[in-house]
């Protein structure tokens, strides 16, 4: 039966795969739950192996299959199919001495959470955490003795707040029900945060729709505060966001807001909470220049996709200096 | 040997402790790995133990420690020293038990790589993975049958290009030695991806430093670029930063450049690569406006602390469009 399997495995292989030659064929039980396109290295004893099957157990130490970087590297997507531990320590060892040999750097390796049981060896195998969604961990290892240049994490949530103001000059405020402003009796902006894949002006409309069941238009970003230190350690972009109101029926999401009003806009300036923090006044300074005609921020110009065909969107300024008016450049 | 422990703990216990009775105490080797601070649920039986302590093994189902959140949760963050997967299993239950009876929301583990073994533990309990950085991995797990709200992982990267001109409207270009651009002759920007913790205006002067050896003073934000599915599929935030240079005696960073210099701006622009990228072209476009003097961006404007107590910097307008000059607000 191992030779079957093992007969199998060799006719499936590219014909372009070499066959290093390392130390013994394995018990193949955990073959099927590693990614196709596996390159293994056989045993020189494969040819010797018809007189012996039936009586041994025989080992193929595979090397697991992984994609190649830009920058001398290796990405291994491991599926979530079941794989007992010693398999893949083994499969492991011999990958990182297979890569080392090729000299690859960076190696990655993305474990759906289903193969939790594997995290521990991949650590014990010299691997750290790079990062972690809800259903896998990226795990990485630098095989040369050179200084480790391999990318750190997303290091910025991003956030915005929305300054809404209608015809009659008020601007749309709410009041939270959890946080750190529950309770304090201050009004503010809407405001969330943008989602993984959202853009920054669908995320302003979202968050006031959400909380406010106000309608709303993009129009710009006023300004951008970047603070540091901030959610589990992570930097933190927080966009300041006009909108144009589109509607001016206030249905609050009672999960997050205790209320929300339109409010005039000197009253919200006025708070003593606002005059009293500078990022606020500030802010709020801007907003009222903005009022005035006398601001202009960034829009968002679609720019096609970039140079790795993603589509992408600049924020620039379209105001043009010589001559007060808005136009495009 | 067990009664003297536990004796400890009571007498250590701070008086506001009320006493939950569980149904028995655990032999206590664990005890010292877990956090200070921690509560205990103490069963009923202890004061019968004198007669019994020599005689059989009690078990004391211990609740992590914890800090409480501002939106009803709790974070655990374990210390570095050994845990026994029973012992870890054991107060995760008897924790989740008491949280739950508690009201509490989110449950948050930080659990440094050191404790990797307990990693499955946590999982098994219904724990997903949040984040994770080089040492540590952190865990969530939401008690109520309501909606999850819990945050979302930081999710951008954020990275700045260089826009670099001297006195002699040539910009500072590069070529790299390693990635896409490798070996297609393309002359770009210096770039680089800003540091957590690092400010933009800093890492865009860093970057250069680091690249060409040129010093360099921040000027201002000309735009930026928002795009999704990138680096491990997180999005991308890229800001066009222009500086003005301090040095023009180019020494290049070997590891990552072929090649730098200054280049006639028009030469740069006028690059087949350029033309043909939306995106690289609406960006000559802005620099060029710029330096015709026909275009604003945003510059950063230190705002104190924000609400929390951190440092804040406000990226703003400083260009008064009423009189054509640049004013703060």
């Amino acid at each position: 039966m191992v030779l079957l399997q093992v007969a199998r495995i060799i006719t499936t292989l590219p014909l372009s795969l070499s066959f290093p030659f390392s130390t013994f064929v394995r018990k193949t039980s955990g073959l099927r739950s590693i990614r196709s396109g596996i390159c293994l290295n056989i045993s020189g004893r494969v040819a010797s192996m018809s007189s012996s099957t039936s009586k041994e157990m025989k080992q193929i130490d595979k090397i697991l299959s992984g994609k190649e970087d830009y920058f001398g590297g290796v990405v291994v997507e491991m599926s979530n199919e079941p794989l007992e531990i010693d398999i893949f320590a083994a499969s492991l060892r011999a990958s990182l001495a297979h890569w080392t040999q090729q000299g690859k750097r960076g190696v990655w390796i993305k474990l759906p959470i289903e193969l939790v049981n594997l995290v521990e060896t991949a650590v014990k195998e010299g691997f750290y955490y790079h990062h972690a969604e809800p259903n896998y961990l990226m795990l990485v290892h630098w095989i040369p003795a050179t200084n480790n240049t391999l990318p750190a994490n997303a290091s910025h949530r991003v956030g915005i707040g929305a300054f809404v103001m209608n015809e009659k000059n008020e601007v749309l405020v709410v009041q939270e029900n959890s946080g750190r402003f529950q309770g304090t009796g201050v009004w503010k902006f809407p405001t969330g945060v943008v989602d993984q894949g959202e853009d920054i002006c669908d995320a302003a409309v979202r968050e006031v729709k959400e909380e406010t069941g106000i309608d709303a238009k993009f129009i710009e970003i006023l300004a951008f505060r970047q603070t540091h230190m901030s959610f589990f350690g992570k930097s933190d972009l927080f966009f300041v966001c006009m909108l144009q109101p589109l509607s001016s029926n206030i249905q609050i999401q009672e999960a997050e807001l205790e209320a929300a009003q339109w409010m005039p806009f000197e009253e919200y300036a006025a708070q003593p909470f606002v005059q009293s923090h500078d990022l606020l006044k500030c802010i709020t300074d801007v907003c009222a220049a903005k009022l005035e005609g006398k601001y202009h921020g960034l829009k968002p110009v679609p720019t096609g996709t970039t140079v790795s065909g993603k589509d992408s969107c600049l924020y620039m300024s379209m105001a043009d200096a010589s001559s007060n008016t808005t136009s495009a450049l």
